[in-house]
């Protein structure tokens, strides 16, 4: 048994049999580690960016699944694009020295991230091409650091966005790999073996935590095998215990097949997900600017992107429903970020810097949308509700059904000096004087009340 | 002497000779040349886009002048960028075959600079750098048919800009090239020999007029020789008088030390020059998106670009003035342009598609701007004038001094049906009520006005 | 512990427990595994073909050892060279593209080391750069499947010299390597720890012998480490029992730190190595043609090769004193062997035809050389005594000392149809008269004596 | 009119008006040109080395014909080693900067050539493919200095050769340009039009004697147009009367269509041309080591190369019938010599040192060979006649049936010091008593008679 292997069996032997004297330890199975109340600071967030690089970066074509829609799938559109620009026998390993990084200044993107108001940064430390973004002992030269950009990638991000005291640090990791030999091995077995696991996945995501002490572990690739194939629960139980990061670290659900929505930390559910209506289970909606790829694209379109006013609602709504908003962009091999995801950003910054109040730190309303003049999402505070609304009612009188007023009820306009003149509805509600609305590329005004309930 | 040589030499007798009985031929002077009328198509359009691509899109750093900078004037951020980043002994016409062009879709680039509401585009058909985007018998292995690309660019671009039959086609040629020997060899002789010209030049500028029939050529590069040493009145009179765009074509001004603001078609001056006041003679602003470069560098960021009011304010002025606007952008080495120069582009467009009776056709106005309510510029037409700002007055109330009205003056707000209410002012100008004013990204609204003097 | 972990410690426990009927287990100890006979086959071959071939046929500088002295040594040829050559940051790993193989055929090197009179032929596996010449599973995106040739090299190599009936098919392989970050890690700990071996090498050595049966294993890379931290004993213990070769198997003496002149098969000591006299353990020379280097150099000099007479002395002297002789030549990385190789395996070829006799299957004789007429070197069969000399001796009269003749002895040049004329010196001994000496490139003949003791 | 194209323009005037004081120029006619007396150092050097070396030696494949097989003839074998090693779509440009020479000295160069016995030395200055290795003016970015190697590669080898005082310096220079737009223009026009000739030959020619002052010019690929098109008279007549090497310079005879074997200074005739006897006129075989190409190809195999005694024998005989021996070889892409042709070289010269006075300055003999014993080839000097054969006739009585002896006749086997025994035969001719001979790769012997007619 390798040495690896021996540290987690008997951290996992720990998890269930030891007990500090502070407190009760988790032990390795769903019931015990989904008990476990999410660390704080992640609720209040809200707002995150994801980020996708890779050696997908250097194609930069159609997919971050590149390689597996290229070689797996061989779907024409990426086979066709290999045959017209690469020389026969050209293999995906070959893209890696192309990931340069010669412009990769973690700086300007931690400055970016924080300008956007994002409060927490998701980074791919690897992804199902196996490719890690920090010099794993694991996957010897196919690192960023034995090839391609010869830096600690994972390294120097978490450095940087550290320096900004307001964000959080968090790594997206890939459990399966398509393509590693271990892993097909494993799977060929009915997952009844575990070389990839005991020689690849538990010494890569022991090394990483160690290495990083990353605030949240955004797990992928789960869905083929379960999650006794992964060790998922053991590793947790070490995660949750005695892991460097055992006070802080958030993961979200993916840890085997049938787990997500069900099981782990914070549920992301399938990409894109969108609850119907509040959940009970604190969630994560992810979403990326470009609406066809994770990774950066060279050949997106201007109509492929979502626009401000669609992040903006999409934000507002996660938020409205009680989830966090992790929202992506896919830079280029060169590691610059390309100048319209920035642009997406610093608008959204510019927005939060007005209307952040109704975002960071809320809870959920008890409604969290009404149709009143125009539809409008409920967030709220102890001591305040906002009401976020994305179409100009281009009218001064609006109205609101939902809150209940009282004598002390102040309603504002964000970014509007001046309380706004009001008077009660019949029953419940209210009406209100809107002043002219700024204009606004985000499209999206709030209306704060105070002293309704 | 060459067939080429004896060509233009021919052409050039004949263009002092002959007369043609239909017309009188303009002589190779610039008394003759200048006296020409510029082809009216030209201050109708208003609107055109540049574009700089060149074997400078390779390395797409700093400049489009990067060959220049690194081993002209050494400057040691270019020195730098290249040993950091490239083997020794690399040479300019080693980043040739990086010209891929793999996403290059010249009817995606016409849609887009339509979607603008440019009504012309000027192309750099040969930099300083002296590589050809079409297949120079001059320019053997140094032409985007024999190396990188492998197609002839104009051309495609040609045909796909005069598929939209509202768009006009030009081409940018640069006379002098930083490193070519025989200008190196022409200029160490204090221009007094003319190989360049015979072998080089001239031959080009005939194969490229012949062959692609631009109805602009854009010339640069001419400030280290007089017009002598270039044979420009030789050149402008064969084609005014014989090529086969005698009719349509135009010329900018930059044909010869000394000469801009002075001789040729219509004026450029300097790069991004801006009359203080009303000029005589019909000119261009060139402009860039980017504000620190023509050709596309991979690390430019976001603040580094105008932004879009920016640009609708230049745009405005410069017509005010009675200029045209030609704004840059420039696309990757994979023929893509760049989302955020869409991004700019599209939303030119929808700004125009409202305010763009202000903008095409118009004529200066009596006068050009005025300090009323907020800064307006003014154009006109025969029956109209247009009145634009880029304030938002926030107040209903708004007031012009200039304009003189009558009984039958209307006064409408662009992208609104209703007539507005309005009101002469003591002696002249008006004052009018404003609803409330769009939300617009590009901040500026257009008052027209029919029925004033 | 991982399944091939647990599959090869089986075979171990199975090595020391289980008898079989027919004839007792080797136990994993070198007592016993020194003990197991010499498979035949192997003393008879006499000459093998070495080959050095991998991702240091790229750069194809300086040595097979560029990796070290590069990086490791930090040698300053090798880093001027790096420096001088490719770009900053440029990468080991970014070599592996460059081993194209475009003309790599196997038949055409099988034919041309059948056409040297070679009997076996050892393959680099994998060098200690790690890099594996097969799909090896424990070196993903590291072999030359998934990069570089995009070919099983050694599965096509072994099909091609098993095609010829009469040449053997063996591996060299490295235990350790450079820069795996396993073995580092190892290292670090003295060697208490063994996850290189259980991951990497033990998996690794077992699916070269499972998949291509080599009938030779070279073993190399052993210096640093005892033979328990590489599991020798344990490994040959499977190999000679319960692998699929365990009947035809040879292995040469690197399996741990004082191994070497030892322990295993047959010995190579160090390299180059000649032992001063007749040893009682088989051995074995290798020697390369190229002097300074077991991998190809571009940049060798005719003067720095071994000269055919110089090899065919080294063949003659090698195989007197009982030893196998296995000569060396490196590939270049696009699948040729250079032409002087070529040029050098052909005439050694041309002389063993005529002189082959004389060194396969023979045994050394009572007296390995002798100074007569001119030096001479002896080989025996159980018919013939061979008397081989390097010094064309310029006369006819030619003695010998040590033969004891007999009246049934019979004396001929090979090569030569007619016996020589011949009478007994004094007490022992021979004087006979040579015909002319053929002219040969090699400068070696052979003396066969029939009938002497 | 061009500068350059009057220059020579006014040359060739001067060519048919001037007349010196000294002696009678040259005019531009064939009957005044082939007048010349060959300047006297070409007789007697004998024997050369020819060198091609160009982007060709990049693929290294099939031929230096290369780029022809592939675009003109799309040869299916040129055409699948493109499909198969490159991406759609590269073209011949892109191989320039595979051109390194990080290994090319010149200095090791002229020493093998040196070594070999070569006293002349003939170098691809441009070949067919137009890429000149030198910075010629007229073909910008087509050259060994902006583009591949970045260094003047026939300056640096001519420095080279000319240290060596024994050596002569010749340049290699096709004519014609496969794919050169000027040159397939001007074949359109039936070549009526010389636009190739003055924009790019002529000053090509000029540049290159005036830079580099070579001793030989090698011309080639005259054939598609007469040499009226070629302008080759006028040039010749400069060369002649008025260049800096006028009083050295060596031209061969290919010069225009039907030129070859009639015209210019020496003649080759077709390539690897044998006269069956001797000619009146000084002619040069030029024959290639790779008997399938001129330039170096990766895959050429041992026995597609001339071995050491077919060279000697071509090189004796042709010296026997009056010529000069140009051998060529091909080095690689980084600038090595294949150490096989080094072998080939250093072993000619080894043989040269021994006999080298039966070749160098001598002259054909009344007769020129006789199948006496064994094939002889006899040269003479005024003192001497040496009769060279190829087989040895391993026996002692050595038979020559033309020499007529005399009583002061001497005869001697070279490389031995002792006169041979000998007596006259009936009528002529004579029978000698051979040593033993020396035992030489190069399969080849001369006797030396003095006092022979």
């Amino acid at each position: 048994m390798g040495s690896e292997g021996l540290r987690w069996l008997l951290l996992g032997l720990c998890a269930v049999l030891c007990v500090s004297g502070r407190r009760a330890r988790y032990t390795a199975d769903w019931a015990s580690l989904d008990a476990r109340p999410l660390p704080a600071w992640y609720d209040d967030v809200k707002f995150g960016i994801f980020i996708h690089w890779g050696v997908f970066s250097v194609p930069s074509f159609g997919s971050e699944w590149f390689w597996w829609y290229w070689q797996g799938e061989k779907d024409p559109d990426y086979y066709l694009f290999m045959i017209k620009n690469y020389p026969k026998g050209f293999s995906y390993a070959e893209f890696a020295p192309g990931l340069k990084a010669e412009f990769f200044d973690p700086n300007e993107w931690a400055e970016i991230f924080e300008a956007s108001g994002a409060k927490y940064v998701v980074f791919t430390s690897k992804h199902h091409e196996g490719f890690t973004n920090w010099e794993s002992p694991t996957s010897w030269n196919w690192n960023s650091v034995d090839n391609g950009p010869h830096r600690d990638i994972v390294g120097e991000l978490a450095a940087a966005v550290r320096k900004r005291k307001s964000m959080h640090f968090g790594l997206y990791h890939s459990l399966f790999e398509w393509f590693h030999p271990l892993y097909l091995s494993d799977k060929d077995s009915n997952f009844t073996k575990q070389d990839f696991i005991r020689n690849k996945l538990m010494p890569e995501l022991y090394d990483l935590v160690t290495s990083y002490k990353p605030e949240l572990i955004w797990s992928d690739g789960d869905w083929e095998a379960p999650d006794t194939y992964w060790n998922s629960t053991e590793f947790l139980a070490w995660l949750y215990n005695d892991s460097p990061v055992k006070d802080v670290i958030v993961v979200n659900d993916r840890w085997g097949q049938g787990c997500y929505c069900k099981h782990g930390g914070y549920f992301n559910c399938a990409d894109k997900y969108t609850p119907p209506e509040l959940p009970k289970h604190k969630w994560e909606k992810c979403n990326s600017v470009d609406t066809h790829s994770w990774g950066y694209r060279r050949n997106m379109k201007l109509s492929e992107l979502m626009d401000l006013p669609t992040i903006i609602k999409d934000l507002v709504y996660t938020v409205a429903l009680g989830g966090n908003y992790l929202l992506n962009i896919g830079p280029a091999s060169d590691g610059q970020i390309p100048v319209i995801f920035q642009d997406r950003l610093l608008r959204i910054g510019e927005w939060l810097k007005v209307n952040g109040e109704a975002i960071y730190s809320t809870k959920p309303w008890r409604v969290q949308t009404e149709n009143g003049t125009v539809p409008v999402w409920y967030t709220s505070t102890s001591s305040a509700v906002y009401a976020t609304f994305h179409t100009n009612p281009k009218q001064f009188s609006f109205q609101l059904f939902v809150p209940k007023t009282s004598e002390n009820t102040v309603v504002t306009l964000l970014g509007n000096p001046n309380p706004l003149k009001w008077a009660p509805l019949h029953s419940s509600g209210l009406v209100m004087l809107l002043p002219d609305l700024p204009s606004t590329p985000a499209e999206a005004w709030v209306i704060k009340l105070e002293g309704v309930a």
